[in-house]
């Protein structure tokens, strides 16, 4: 049980953060679009972007230019505008967080360099960020001393369903355990089971590891990424880099890293951190839980009136938008598009999208 | 039991359509505006607005230059961009319809004219015109030739809460009957009692007399407007026309002319018409008894989509509205507000109105 600091094993330079930015975020349509999604807008009144946030929470880690966005072409602009000191890789098309984080790896170690890679979703919030910092610094410092994946893990608070689980293994240092198991998002049931036995954790989407290490553990779990990884290595760099990109993301297969390597791992470790306000703000229901509701708990965002209604979320948008009558309701407005819905239904706002896919209304997808 | 064409007692000439269209028509907020009421609003894919579709339906009961529209001051500009040809008589304030209609039958009876007043609500809907037409006939022979006042009835069709009812007294002429009495608008059970006996009507609000009749009644139950109108009548014409008009206005009493002389006076007559469609469009939910809906009873009027929701009103501008798991939802976008509220709450819309007020956004009332 010893406790680390940055200097013991990870030097600032050592240390680069690697922020997933691929994801589509249908979950925030109509706000979320193809073109825009969900780590480009902002959940705060400071006008501070998901991914802005993302990026400036761990500037006390490491030094600007150590900052890497993996995201999808299309996005390449808005990262530029959004983080302009950040280096973009550029995923060719969409393969989930294995292919991305193994793509990250091998541009990574070009140079026979070896980084801590610390991983982070773009569009995840936490308001407690000190609390973030500490937690990723042992995860950065676990990471950096031996050949381990490092997964943060955080106390959970509720029985939440929304969150993959890790049931903590033997104690290893510090805040950090061997990892007993990784569990998929659990039913209410479950998931009071898991908060009420004080050995899970939830699955925070952070992880730290160093570039060979996870390397390795493609090899080993995913051998054709890894293949494909090294053919892109060998390119890099020259003509012949986007294209062998292409390739080999288009005969990939699409898997989490959780999935495709974590589970399978011996050499796991989680960080127990304590709660530090953490949100995945994977849903507008989420997404009101960071703001000030009035006295009937109503979240009115921007010109909303409700009358004879309670625990209703209103996103307005250069007009008032008057609901009387109406508990649990979801508003959003989006200038061009609107979502009307109950609280209970925003994890489908999926099947929107899906039937304004099937109306070829690209322009509001 | 005689029937009557229009030859025998009153000749085209003689046939003023006074057009009631002072009405604010909150309940149509947020499409309706204190600028912008009701009446001024289409209901139709044509677009004419409800008082165009008023005053074309009576075309064939007299001519262009017969046509009389009482009004607020405020909206004499868009009443002369509506119906062009038509006479506007601005009341100086809103008092409700018996003031109203003893101002157009004293501007009526200028050089001891006295013309039959067929007045009609300028914001009705009718879907069978020719069957209309039939019984405003009826009701203008019946107003000319004798000293009569007559309100169309028309045979309900469901037990409506929404409608004033009439019961018939003895048999006149025709479809003309004695009133037996004025009743407001009933409970649910009581409307249903009126529909099952077969000897109500409902009140459609259009009425026809000779203008010395209402003026003479108006006298008699209504003594001190009746007093206020002979000064006005005095100044007609004069630079003290609008002067004059005011101060009675402001001191008369705010009263309707069904409660304010009908119901005393003792020459009322009905016409028992048969349903011609009438409407008095007076919510969301009756405006949307209009249109066609989809295989899921829902109206989507505009760029809309419901999923797994039926039997909602949809009516988007400009924008897409999507509503997910709602059912019986009314959504009215006008562009810069928006009202949500179930269908059952449709009456309270004024409700929205007086809490703009109470906010002092009259820019949205």
């Amino acid at each position: 049980m010893t406790g680390y600091t940055m200097a013991d094993s990870a030097s600032a330079d050592d240390v680069k953060v690697v922020i997933l930015a691929g994801g589509q975020g249908t979950r925030f349509w109509p706000m979320s679009r193809t073109k825009k999604p969900k780590q480009f807008l902002s959940i705060s009144q400071s006008g501070e972007s998901l991914i802005q946030s993302t990026a400036r929470r761990v500037l006390g880690l490491t030094t600007k230019d150590n900052f890497v966005v993996m995201t999808n072409i299309m996005h390449k602009g808005l990262i530029n505008s959004h983080l302009p000191y950040a280096r973009v890789i550029c995923e060719p098309m969409i393969r989930n967080t294995a292919p991305s984080i193994g793509l990250a790896a091998i541009h990574l170690t070009q140079n026979d360099k070896d980084p801590v890679m610390l991983v982070l979703p773009a569009d995840h919030a936490v308001s407690n960020e000190e609390g973030l910092l500490t937690a990723l610094k042992e995860a950065v410092n676990c990471a950096a001393k031996s050949e381990v994946l490092v997964t943060l893990g955080i106390q959970p608070v509720v029985p939440h369903t929304g969150y993959g689980y890790i049931k903590k293994g033997k104690p290893l240092h510090g805040n950090a355990f061997n990892v007993g198991r990784f569990f998929e998002k659990p039913n209410h049931e479950r998931a009071i089971k898991y908060f009420e036995s004080g050995e899970f954790l939830w699955n925070s989407g952070m992880f730290a590891w160093r570039a060979s290490t996870i390397l390795k553990s493609i090899q080993k779990f995913m051998p054709e990424l890894y293949d494909g990884l090294i053919r892109i290595k060998e390119v890099i760099g020259t003509a012949q880099e986007a294209s062998v990109t292409s390739e080999v993301f288009e005969a990939c297969e699409s898997s989490s890293i959780d999935f495709g390597v974590l589970e399978h791992a011996r050499n796991c470790a989680v960080i127990a951190s304590a709660p530090f306000g953490w949100n995945d703000v994977g849903s507008w229901d989420a997404w009101a839980e960071h703001f000030d509701k009035d006295e009937n708990g109503n979240l009115r965002y921007g010109d909303a009136v409700v009358i004879d209604g309670k625990n209703c979320v209103v996103h307005s948008q250069n007009r008032l938008i008057a609901v009387l009558g109406l508990s649990d309701l979801v508003v959003i407005d989006a200038g061009d598009a609107m979502l009307v819905c109950p609280r209970g239904r925003v994890q489908d706002v999926r099947k929107v999208v899906d039937e304004l896919q099937r109306l070829k209304r690209a322009e509001l997808i």
